[in-house]
């Protein structure tokens, strides 16, 4: 499975119950966790989110509604006897601000904390079944998002022509990788007569917190799922750029450039008691846009 | 109104929706937090607390559940506007943690944050109506408790008397703090013939984390109300001593040994889904004691 699932919809003050950014990516039988507001260890209990399969951390930007949950969470993983390896990445000053709380606690954790310092934009992190980017976004301090990239699945074996040209099964997961076979005659037999493409690996883009910047539409073009920030509604564009945030319609108007499957928006302002018309307004510009609701799952 | 208000009864790892440790105390049109776990804000806009009348943050230690949502107050104190100057009161190493968080999301608070760091045992906050004292208590880390007391309250005039010895009115304010009167015949009225003593000051203290410790009940003795921490039932006294935290038995006990009236036990272990068995240990050492729980206020 390949999912998201929204911990905090709100941004800066929580209010009307709503909860600042986090969100668990579901990667098969791994968890990375986007963002970690106040109080997201509180919201990963209340959806029984399996801490422990928490690989990785990525954390955008240094203001608070995106990080200030951090310490807690890493230090009740402490508490519950983690042993496995925790990844985070996110700003270079993040790595200090973890060390001296831990160190005036006088907290050794049992596990180990790897620090991966996001500098540029691309790939942060490499596994086998996916790989994750960060690219930089326009806010008022140094910000980023992230794309979960799938890999490409390899391609399927057409057991019928595999047989017809005598292709030894050592030689079939090369084939999978896209190879072409020489025969024992020196004969070469290109791949695509003896393998079917698999469907793309699909991706899940993450914008940060942002002024509207067209540049975020090329960084996730063709995405699966876009979650891109609309803190304000349309009539708040000044007001939005202003705080280096976007609006309802801009957050839709990178979707429809990036020709992303589907959105999701969130950060909402804590002035707005009611979202409906946030749904309404994205819909104008991009009709398959969904709010991000607090313990609701999104599978791509 | 001089009350104490549970925002938090829980230790380290928040369970079974209760929270880390944090209070508000009531003292007349002044409030001040003791301690502040992580979500205290979301907590005090659930409870309806008056942001903008916390005057005094104090800081009992550097664990996590006792101070991990503090700066994320600051910032929704500075989102919000707040113009008055803020106190806060805890180990040195705090403040370092506070500026470090603030600098790196570039903000600049538009109201003084004075630090008032703990060092020794004493009176730390000096108002016009109330103290506050530190006492350094038994944990793994330096950690502290608070006093807050009352200042007594003035002497009341006997208007009788006062008629009777042509007094001034422009003498009255110091015959209610105790001063005696000398008359144009140089002959002295002893204040105690002039007014009548008002009832002694009310105390409200809070233990901090600790060990059982009976230099504690010194410190606190006499309190109108005393809150102390039992994050264990008596059978588990080896297990406190180990962790440095207490038992129902032994919070109970330095009630009593401290002839407090009244006690109040939290920071409860998050091992314990139900609290009653707390009740009933603490009682049988002290019978005038209450569970620590979540919304409830204490008037003194």
């Amino acid at each position: 499975m390949f999912g998201v699932t929204i911990l905090g919809n709100n941004s800066a003050v929580p209010a009307y119950n709503r909860h600042p950014t986090a969100q668990i990516v579901t990667m098969q039988d791994q968890l990375l966790l986007i963002d970690c507001g106040e109080g997201t260890q509180m919201q990963i209990a209340r959806y029984k989110v399996k801490w422990g399969k928490i690989k990785y951390i990525f954390i955008s930007h240094l203001h608070g509604d995106h990080y200030f949950g951090l310490i807690g969470l890493i230090t009740s993983m402490y508490l519950l006897g983690r042993k496995d390896t925790l990844y985070i990445c996110g700003p270079t000053a993040l790595e200090e601000i973890i060390h001296l709380q831990l160190k005036v606690a006088d907290t050794k954790l049992p596990f180990q904390l790897v620090f991966i310092p996001l500098r540029e934009d691309g790939v942060v992190v490499d596994e086998s079944k996916y790989t994750v980017e960060c690219f930089a976004t326009q806010h008022r301090i140094e910000c980023r998002g992230f794309i979960i990239r799938e890999k490409k699945k390899p391609r399927k074996i057409d057991v019928e022509k595999v047989q017809q040209h005598n292709i030894p099964t050592s030689f079939y997961e090369r084939l999978q990788h896209g190879e072409d076979y020489t025969n024992k005659e020196g004969t070469l037999i290109q791949n695509e007569s003896l393998t079917v493409a698999n469907s793309l690996g699909r991706s899940y883009a993450f914008s940060g917190d942002t002024l509207y910047d067209t540049n975020i539409a090329c960084k996730v073009k063709n995405v699966t799922l876009l979650y891109h920030e609309a803190t304000y509604l349309k009539n708040m564009e000044e007001n939005a750029k202003l705080r280096y945030h976007s609006t309802t319609h801009q957050a839709a108007s990178i979707a429809a450039q990036g020709c992303v499957d589907k959105l999701i928006i969130g950060h909402f302002s804590s002035k707005y008691e009611h979202l409906e018309v946030f749904l309404e307004e994205a819909k104008e510009i991009f009709p398959n846009t969904y709010l991000a609701v607090e313990g609701a799952t999104h599978r791509l």
